[in-house]
């Protein structure tokens, strides 16, 4: 069905959907309600204190104590999503020097260090098949930039669960050498928080960037989370000269409307799930090994600690060059069997996740790669 | 309605809504089956070509083209909203100078430009009771700049509308002085573009900053357009180094989600609906010259331009004086005849509008103000 020149969508409802920018985000019920109820413009606004983060009806002021609690930290601002989020610390921390990240990260994490004047350099990772950060590296690398550049980094990032591979780096070892050098720590949870429980001090963060629509069940508005410690608090959530309530990192206020609604209202669930983040591995792993009977190679660390997974799959690749619909065969068989998410024309190399799906459901997609590998 | 601890909203559905902030955002029932239909996070990432605003299915390749057209621009992309449009101008030409904007600028206007490390300085208004801004003082300012500091300034902003008064200024005369000093001039067109028509460079504008939740009836999750003349598109939308297709000012994707659909779904609608402008100005005209019937003093330009109107109450006040319910009777009152959208608790002065409202609403509203002030 058409919506004046636009189609109208039909994913969660209808399928199971693998792809793993969405899985961790689908809509809770109460989100969706949430977010019908505040579909329009500034409507979280009705009840204006004077900036968004002191609002209290709706209780925003109280969910971001809430959410800051949940992430083991002591501050947390609503963003327009993780990016937004990492661009704030880095735009606030900036000297103009550089940024230390890992060679996993998301693209977004490198545009916002160019965004904010910092040169960005890398941890490598370990190359195929693993593709794996050593947190240790953090410190020669470090070290490595205060020899070429007269010195330290103005900021680190690590990218928790990178978007690639789903590989969890410790962030703890990278938190303790932030510490030994004084340099802030800015651990990236996209793919995390929201997934797994996290407490973002205990691992030696100062600032923790979380993405709403990708891991807390938050729709399709852009939401994310900022969270930082306590001795940041004036550096990044500071006030505009002639307008102290509003914090300059997100502009004075950063969500308008049904995004943090609809975060708030899968909090409680997503308070819940994290509990289960066990079984949620579990069921990436049992899918890895059930692929692995076909001519498909896991890549990323093994076993798998997350629900993304990136495989290598000739057996695809080769049926592909003898179908008719080339490399578009697997995506039209699996959608016949209900099954959608993957990038189209994808055979060689692609990535799904399990996230959120029963198990049930994970062995019909186990036994659909099969069935469509020729097993 | 509760869910979970967050009351259900129920504005548009059942009352006549006044709030400026809200009337022009105010959903079109097509953006709201698309902000339902692409309800989940990245959900307009389908089918991703690489970065947001080369997508073609959803077709924003081709809405960001006719949006452009629209604006009399050259060319366009979604952004978080209006002031993450004007942040991204400024940061792009920010030199660490100042920039000259109108005394009525909206505070992200003033918090944007802080935040790119810019000095503001301002044209003034003419003070009570018309707070008009004069667009010939933009060239004796400019010039008071060059003496102060030994530049001009980087960038010229004006606030097309206010929020404050909803005095209209004519940008054409900015447009020109601006050309005549080689200063680049950005148009903040938050409660204009999407109200009226606009042609961007005609007026002389560089850049044209639009709230898709303030006047494009694009609802609540987070979505504004900067357009540009073709001449800055190497500053203004330049990719990352590494990411050549992700623009710097964008993060390299804004909008991950429903907000940019129902921008797009409302469009048609939009661009039907600035004709019949001067409509909506008479009936922000007729209630002014009712209201003026009772104690109740117009502030802002006369007669007005726009549907924002700025009114000081004294006869609402005397009664909140001896009125049980003090400053809160006039909202009450008004919640009673099924009008809705003021501060709750103001009684000296306060914002209305008119925008979207039918004649037969309009006369209702007008009656109901006469009546409550004891006309």
């Amino acid at each position: 069905m058409n919506i004046g020149n636009y189609q109208l969508r039909d994913r969660e409802e209808s399928f199971i959907n693998l792809n793993p920018l969405q899985t961790g985000g689908r809509t809770t019920p109460d989100a969706r309600k949430a977010i019908i109820s505040y579909i329009d413009g500034y409507s979280i606004c009705d009840w204006c204190k004077g900036a968004l983060h002191i609002t209290t009806e709706p209780d925003i002021a109280g969910f971001l104590i809430d959410v800051s609690d949940f992430l083991g930290m002591d501050y947390a601002l609503p963003t327009n999503g993780c990016r937004e989020a990492k661009y704030g610390v880095m735009h606030a921390i900036s000297k103009g020097g550089s940024i230390l990240c890992d060679a996993n990260m998301h693209y977004s994490s490198e545009i916002s260090a160019e965004r904010a004047g910092l040169k960005v350099y890398k941890v490598p990772n370990n190359g195929e098949p693993e593709y794996k950060v050593n947190p240790l590296d953090y410190a020669e690398k470090i070290e490595d930039i205060k020899k070429e550049t007269g010195s330290y980094p103005d900021l680190v990032l690590l990218t928790h669960v990178d978007g690639e591979y789903g590989n969890l780096v410790d962030p703890k070892q990278v938190g303790k050498i932030c510490k030994d050098y004084s340099v802030p720590f800015l651990l990236n949870t996209a793919y995390s928080s929201g997934r797994m429980e996290i407490k973002g001090k205990k691992l030696g963060a100062d600032f923790i960037a979380c993405s709403g629509h990708k891991s807390w069940a938050s729709g399709g508005g852009n939401i994310g989370i900022l969270a930082i410690s306590e001795e940041w608090e004036e550096k990044i959530f500071k006030g505009g000269t002639n307008w102290k309530s509003k914090p300059i990192e997100i502009l004075g206020c950063s969500s308008r409307g049904s995004s943090l609604m609809a975060m708030m209202a899968s909090f409680p669930y997503v308070k819940e799930r994290v509990k289960r983040w066990d079984e949620e591995v579990k069921k990436a792993r049992y899918l890895v090994e059930e692929l692995t009977k076909i001519d498909i190679n896991p890549l990323g660390e093994s076993p798998k600690n997350h629900d993304l997974i990136k495989i290598d799959t000739p057996v695809y690749d080769k049926i592909a060059r003898g179908h008719k619909k080339k490399g578009y065969f697997l995506y039209y068989e699996l959608k016949d069997r209900g099954i959608i998410g993957m990038k189209p024309g994808r055979t060689k190399r692609f990535k799904i996740s399990t996230y959120g799906l029963s198990w049930d459901q994970v062995k019909y997609v186990a036994e659909s790669f099969l069935e469509i590998g020729g097993d």
